[in-house]
């Protein structure tokens, strides 16, 4: 059943450099025999980091790339100037066939700029979405909310393929049968909303009532379901999307420092922070970034895979593995397929995903 | 100097009845010889409560209302069908000069209709906005984030009487001379951003170049900013503010619980839990809802603070505290003649919050 899958990875475009991007290759290819590379940066800088990985170079393609993303730079200068970049080539490899799937730690709008122009958007889909998985309630431990980003305001029909898109990642990414998707908005009274929220709610009301349905519809849900069991899939314009979850960010974040401080007040905390330290390991184990790292781009004609850009080994690592799955099921193309049937089964995509519950 | 301020309380909306109104009214009159309540509801309820109180019967008054409008009613159907409950009453008193604030745990929407039918909005004011207090690094401890409901779309207008109206709240509730503002946005650069968005922050920056400016202008801020130290002021339309606020709060309450279980996992971490009780009750403390309640509502004829619909008698006395400070200032006068003159010194005004550094 196996069948390799090969990853283009951009070594370069991270805060960190290359060195997190070639310790987390090293860890995912020690556990999967299935991964390639082609690995886009600095010859004279990769080629000693590989040679410190047993095993990995003799699964891995250097590309010689000439130039760097910068994290700074403006999407629109970097389309004009950064062609041959490390962030290009990665692309350019999933454009031209060479590779299943693109993974970079770069500037998110350069990448998903890049990745518009090489990629095109799907047949039939409007605009492309940046999903993310976010902590929740849920037994997965995880919700998935999109769009956090790319497309800042969309409109119903954007809404309703978000829709569809965030189910088919659900079902790829939690390995849900029926994922339950729900709209954000301020309250969960039908008569709420925006006109676009609206009539993308009725659309979304009528797939729902379809027996070959991929996905629940639940109707509105509100900021506070984005971390609940409710639903596992929320979907909101970019700009919406994309506050929230610097918001939530900095609250996490907020909130570990507090923590952190009360631990530090007195000589008697201290002594409480010892004896509670594998508790708030535990803590910060579920809430840690590195353990969903990895924004994906749905939508485009091949599949992108934004890893954080401070991501270290294990979180490149994770990155990686979500490029694995998706380049194994050919998600992005039948992903286009489920949105050009309108979210309902599709007669010649067979088995869509058909082993991913096998997968440990 | 000091005179006495006149609350108009609603008694029954909150979701707990009036047990810890009247407990929170009799904690603020304790400590504030100052204050005097109108207490609207069903007499029959209210008089045993006041008279467990020592002192509280003899600064209250209490008025007879007929019905209380449920948290979940629509405000179209209050506004209907409202008239003589306790939230319209305790509106009706300051509408009627005979309070100089009023304040309700119940229902949000049906208090904002409420408020706008009998208060209407100041002069000058195209759409009033709720605000509230959001927990922070800065060291007040708090930012100010507002629109969190009101005005659904706010347009270029609505936003720069935002920021007036936010750093005049600033100014009173977090006692600061020269607050700074910013504009939520999902990227700090001045090109980003919907097109409203532009034109309040130019409006803004010309504002921020007057000699008697009230406040300072940073330009556009990110979700993490909320709970940042970059800006006191966070302003934004209530749809983006809305779910903004029920992201954090779940956000909070997620980690909460993740704590919890992180300290319940093992019998050892039970016991690290005794040694961190003092810890974790100081993290509490720093991020508890009650310490901050109460929204308030900018940008009408009368000042009205919301309290937090389950806010116990600690909640709703810190509810009472601001209001106290709004009646005592005339807030909501001198906050129209703020906007009215583009946020910068009113000439008639004279030392307009002049004493609010004295108090404790």
């Amino acid at each position: 059943m196996s069948r390799t899958v090969v990853i283009s990875v951009d070594a370069m475009g991270g805060d960190k450099g290359p060195a997190p991007v070639v310790g987390g290759m090293a860890k995912s290819a020690a556990k999967n025999p299935d991964l390639r590379f082609l690995l886009h940066g600095d010859p004279a800088a990769l080629k000693p980091l590989l040679q410190k990985r047993a095993g990995l170079a003799a699964v891995t393609e250097i590309r010689e790339s000439t130039s760097v993303i910068a994290m700074d730079q403006k999407p629109s200068h970097a389309l004009r100037h950064g062609r041959g970049s490390s962030m290009w080539n990665a692309i350019e490899a999933v454009a031209n066939d060479e590779a299943d799937v693109a993974v970079s730690c770069g500037n998110t709008g350069a990448l998903m700029a890049m990745s518009m122009l090489r990629l095109k958007r799907a047949p039939g889909i409007d605009r492309p979405a940046i999903a993310v998985m976010w902590p929740s309630r849920n037994p997965s431990g995880y919700n998935i909310v999109l769009d956090v980003g790319a497309d800042l305001r969309a409109d119903e029909t954007s809404l309703v393929q978000f829709a569809i898109m965030g189910a088919e990642y659900a079902r790829l990414g939690l390995k849900l049968d029926m994922p339950r998707v729900g709209l954000l908005n301020v309250g969960t009274e039908e008569t709420k909303g925006r006109r676009g929220h609206r009539s993308a709610l009725e659309r979304l009301n009528q797939m729902d009532r379809q027996p070959d349905r991929r996905f629940h519809h639940v109707g509105y849900v509100e900021g506070g379901d984005i971390t609940g069991d409710r639903v596992d899939v929320i979907v909101t314009d970019g700009y919406t999307g994309n506050i929230a979850l610097k918001t939530a960010e900095g609250t996490a974040s907020l909130i570990g420092e507090f923590l952190a401080e009360a631990f530090r007040a007195t000589p008697l905390s201290r002594i409480a922070a010892l004896f509670a330290m594998t508790s708030l390991h535990r803590l910060r184990k579920r809430i840690d970034p590195r353990r969903v790292n990895g924004g994906v781009f749905l939508g485009l004609g091949g599949a992108v895979v934004k890893s954080h850009g401070s991501a270290d080994a294990t979180g490149v690592s994770a990155a990686l593995k979500l490029a694995f799955r998706m380049g194994r099921e050919g998600f992005a193309k039948k992903l286009a397929e489920r949105v050009a049937s309108g979210g309902t089964r599709v007669k010649d995509a067979g088995g869509f995903m058909p082993d991913i519950r096998k997968e440990a």
